[in-house]
């Protein structure tokens, strides 16, 4: 497989930037520190300033006011990181996906596959469901029911939408993810769990990505929704009936539970939790491992935990943690204002 | 595919309702909010009472007192979610499940698969395991050696029972779920890991419910164990040895860590922690996010961590917490009492 | 099958351990509570030595000074933990996997695989990847493209190595875990999500073992990297371009963010988080569900968290958290020290 090389005149045309220094080839990508002279290389965050001096990049992608002070070939550009970003996917190398039904794949006698699209080895697609143009369904995926897999997107392997799953188009979905298995609605019975019906199904918008092993229940009455272009990373757990506005990007092992509602442009870190029934606004901020109690009105950054310490402070400020009220109520005009 | 209707007179005789109102025929379900005439809805939780005078539902099922004052066709419940539950239910659309084994699956021939059971696309089933009457091994499933899945047990999709698991009956796994895989048992010998071998296998009782991408252990010596009507949601992890009693519930991401004896009807908040070989008592309640640090043995309700805040306040009570044993050191009579 | 018998006189000359008593024949092993005359149990944590006594076993490992005391069949080893483990492997039943490619598997032409390795059901081996000798690839498991599954690994059962995947010998995975898919990078640009291609790949050493349902994403530019034996229980989330040195052991639901450094002999408890471009040394522990928000440089234990109160003790000092700062300025000399 030939490698794509690029000129850097080539590629401040393509992308609108501006060259300065002498042209050179580009045959690929990498970091400051470790990029060659055949390599394009990018500073985007300034605590990185320091090895544009020592870079061996043969061309790098930067801010006007950093070219300024950079002697070799560089290509201007008002934002490094996205510039670089796609250029960065002139190289990537795709899995190619040859339309058609594989042989050992299984296919509903009714369901309706369309002829550009690509189903895997060992894939099935159930009955009434649909798999539009181009759309991949990989390898040991399985589309269950009355499901809808858009336009060009692409579910990567071993990905399971379960019943009433309607993606939009150039869904992203990474292996292991299972989209549309029943909600976690129970009712007691006389000291016995009853299941409360799960009827409802997931809709996610146009360009959404959706991370190895994540999980999207589908709703109990009305659909989990995801608008346009959410972004989840792995391991996300999505309640049944939660919405999640345009824009939004969760991080690894977040969790959000039923009914809750997070707004559009929110950035939702690692391993945090959303509890249900709780409305968080547009462009909020939730910072790793923290634990959403109540809704959010006000756009801001929010956290709740306590800092890490060596175990044998810790252990003292936790058990002082357990004696606060009484503390608190004991320093002067403590006792007024436990709000 | 026709859709069910029914008559409220119909339900009501069903399931040993009171009918208020003129009969009405229900032709779905819905909430308060968004029923229309031709649907159920229904009142359980008081908050949601305000809707009850504005609802387009034909029907609602209720209790008496909410009854008095809903001028249109009522059902009369005592417990009206449990009561929605079920009927919900006769709208459920699920997935046929023919009897037999699907031309692509693979069945060891040392395996037994009931004559009614449903082995679907791309499902194994491993030597000496047996798939009773009427059981579902869904697409992409693997069943590996020495398993039992019990009567009417349905294995939705991608399940994997990988060794010595032995399931009751109508125990419903969600797609992703690993049971059987070995448990994390590790020694230490001159600075390299040794495996401690995971001899026992999982035990899961009648009636119990697993979610998607749940793991659950095979044990060390001995079984892993979940009595009957356990409710686990998705991404829970439950170590080697655990044992979980009858009814208890866990939401999702929660996580036991090995041999922690967790009671019966307990419920554990989302992505909460136990640590191993503890004790939890019968009735428990643990909140989201919270981490189990030592046996419980009194009913009741237990928490951990810190509310949230925005981040800038809690930047400060965080810098707090640090100085907690200095404070309290500080503060009247604060020598005394670090227990 | 028969099951294996060893005489006590066996074990001792094949591990090289101290024989008391009389010999004894042993035909499998148990917890010193349990076992029974023809099992051998162990002493290795001093908090079970009450049991010695009352044991069943027909033979004991444990350590010399214990065994003074114990009149019973004793194996006597400096370290009965790892012994235990070493014999008790002797009674492992381990699933038989005959070398070959099964005929409902799919291999690209373009693809290697050892005549002695084993490819199961309903497994595929995408373009350019090889299998090496004795290798087995399980049931349901997708080996994508540019991947290497190195002598002796073991990948159990619905494994995915997506593309560029890199595994040393005797590497075991357990089902579900996901090795190998893109990273999660991302850009803004006006308004919407842009992604960063990941270009570059996972490389695991020899002997590491993945646990169910883990991630691990490939490196954006570079690799993530696993050095030899390195330990990873169920569903942990490992970032791009995470590095783990040797013989580190993460416990379940651990997750580490891109570009993390994590030294050498680490223990990391359970749903303990680690953020992103943070070094933590050698021999650091990090207790269950702390979050690492700083680079840690000396050894030691570290913890973060509150300790788990009854939930009406602890909304108090919760609420006490939110003041923190205040009551601290009010303490005597608090004004000062809030570094």
């Amino acid at each position: 497989m030939s490698l794509p090389t690029f000129a850097a005149s080539e590629l401040a045309a393509r992308f609108g930037l501006e060259l300065r220094g002498e042209d050179r080839t580009v045959t690929g990508v990498g970091t400051l520190a470790d990029a060659g002279p055949g390599q394009l290389g990018f500073l985007a965050n300034p605590r990185y300033r320091c090895q544009l001096a020592s870079t061996g990049a043969g061309v790098v992608v930067l801010r006007a006011n950093d070219a300024d002070a950079f002697p070799g070939t560089a290509l201007v550009s008002r934002d490094p990181y996205v510039t670089f970003a796609r250029i960065a996917a002139l190289f990537e190398r795709k899995p190619a996906h040859a339309p058609g039904i594989h042989p050992t794949a299984f296919v509903d006698p009714d369901a309706a596959v369309d002829p550009t699209a690509c189903i895997g080895p060992h894939a099935s697609v159930g009955a009434r469901s649909r798999v539009h143009a181009r759309a991949v369904v990989g390898p040991g995926c399985v589309v269950g029911e009355d499901c809808e897999v858009g336009e060009d997107c692409e579910l990567q392997a071993r990905v399971t939408l379960l019943t009433r799953v309607r993606l939009g188009k150039r869904v992203r979905i990474l292996p292991g993810a299972v989209l549309g298995a029943a909600g976690f609605g129970l009712a007691m019975d006389a000291g016995r769990w009853v299941n409360v019906p799960q009827l409802g199904g997931v809709v996610v918008g146009d360009d959404c990505e959706i991370g190895a092993n994540t999980t999207i229940d589908r709703g109990a009455l009305g659909d989990t929704v995801l608008e346009e272009d959410v972004r989840l990373d792995n391991q996300i757990q999505i309640g049944h009936n939660v919405r999640i506005g345009a824009h939004t990007a969760m991080a690894g092992c977040a969790a959000v539970a039923g009914s809750a509602k997070i707004g559009r442009h929110c950035l939702i870190g690692g391993a945090a939790g959303i509890l249900g029934h709780l409305e968080v606004c547009d462009r909020v901020v939730v910072t790793a491992m923290s634990l959403v109690t109540h809704s959010i009105r006000e756009p801001g950054e929010y956290s709740s935990g306590t800092p890490l310490m060596d175990n044998r402070s810790w252990r003292k400020s936790a058990a002082r943690f357990k004696q606060l009220d009484r503390i608190a109520r004991r320093s002067p005009d403590g006792g007024k204002d436990n709000e």
